[in-house]
């Protein structure tokens, strides 16, 4: 059986998570505090030098990190991979999107106001990040005004790698209300067969990020952009 | 034919370039001034919303982009990208961690030092980025002192994208020095049939690049990590 090294409040672990359940596919998952140092171990960069989660681990040892190229080899030959070579390119653009356009300023700032502490002067970085996090919120309601997925005709792995942290969106500070077309898009994928949610983060980061929401600091920037 | 809208001194550009030289198929190259606004008029955010290049166009109009999404378009069906699904993964692992955790913290620099002016507030960047820069090739060297390429058996995709800005990564004040494997590795790159160098920046690009590397606040973070 394949394992899953990850850290359930992440997004990027999630989308193999969701992946593996909708596929009912079986699977150990390793849980590592990838906050707290959990991925700095020796044992753990010696698997994965990178020193990030999620990571696959085959039975004979072999491994394969970054979430989406995981994505990429569960699904391969299912239903949430496209055979045209022209659809999975764009189901890869998407994603190659989602970890340099949209990762960066929609997870960070999550990770911000969830897992720092409430002084912590990342938190200045915030206004700058959800500007681009809305930058990248508009390109994808523009797509979606046309198309019902970013998986060529069908729901698939770009839409399980973009719906990831769009669907937590609100815990880095974001109002998602100027985007009908993402919200309905999101209420998709929260209905196909097998979907699963996020585990809630820890309650230490639950406070955090009720806390986060409350300060006007980091708050008065969730709206337009 | 196949159309590229391209800035020619960037390297994401550059792979699409490279590996269509490489391919010896035929394509037009279409010059896009992307430090200057040209991704942001009406016309090619008509294309490509997210405003960047490269961005490929087939005859019949539509459009592709992303560069390693495009890569992989290119090269499958060629020796560029291994048929076999785990080596295939593997591949595409390497292009996530060149767009993550490798292009923000080694082109960036770059463009910093070529491409803004000596007194831009962006440079007080520099010290961090490369930091992160050097990470990378920490891990690139790990694989590489074990392994020659990072496209599976042989040479393929996954070494263009990666080669793009390491090929160049002195431009943004790294020394690769301490990377002997790396530096290896480079030179295969270079060795490989049809290799095509990325042309030149313009003549004030190139004296900001040569300024940058004279100027002690930019260039004394160059050496270690």
């Amino acid at each position: 059986m394949i394992a899953v090294h990850g850290m359930s409040s992440s997004g990027n672990c999630h989308k193999v998570r969701l992946l593996l359940e909708q596929l009912e596919r079986p699977y150990r998952w390793i849980e590592v505090d990838s906050a707290n140092g959990g991925t700095r171990t020796p044992a753990y960069l010696a698997k994965n030098p990178n020193g990030k989660v999620p990571m696959l681990e085959r039975e004979d040892g072999q491994v394969l990190v970054e979430s989406n190229a995981i994505l990429y080899w569960l699904a391969d030959g299912t239903p949430f991979l496209p055979q045209d070579p022209w659809q999975r390119a764009q189901a890869l653009s998407w994603m190659c999107f989602e970890q340099y356009s949209h990762e960066p300023y929609v997870a960070v700032p999550r990770f911000i106001c969830g897992w720092t502490p409430l002084d912590s002067p990342r938190r200045a970085d915030l206004p700058r990040l959800r500007e681009r996090g809305h930058a990248a919120f508009t390109v994808m309601e523009r797509h979606l005004s046309a198309k019902p997925w970013f998986t060529g005709e069908r729901y698939g792995i770009a839409d399980i790698a973009l719906f990831a942290y769009t669907g937590v969106a609100g815990d880095g500070g974001f109002d998602l209300a100027p985007y009908p077309a993402l919200r309905a898009w999101l209420a998709r994928v929260r209905a196909t067969p097998g979907f699963a949610e996020m585990p809630a983060p820890a309650p230490g980061n639950l406070a955090l990020l009720a806390a986060s929401a409350a300060h006007p600091g980091s708050a008065s920037q969730a709206r337009g952009h």
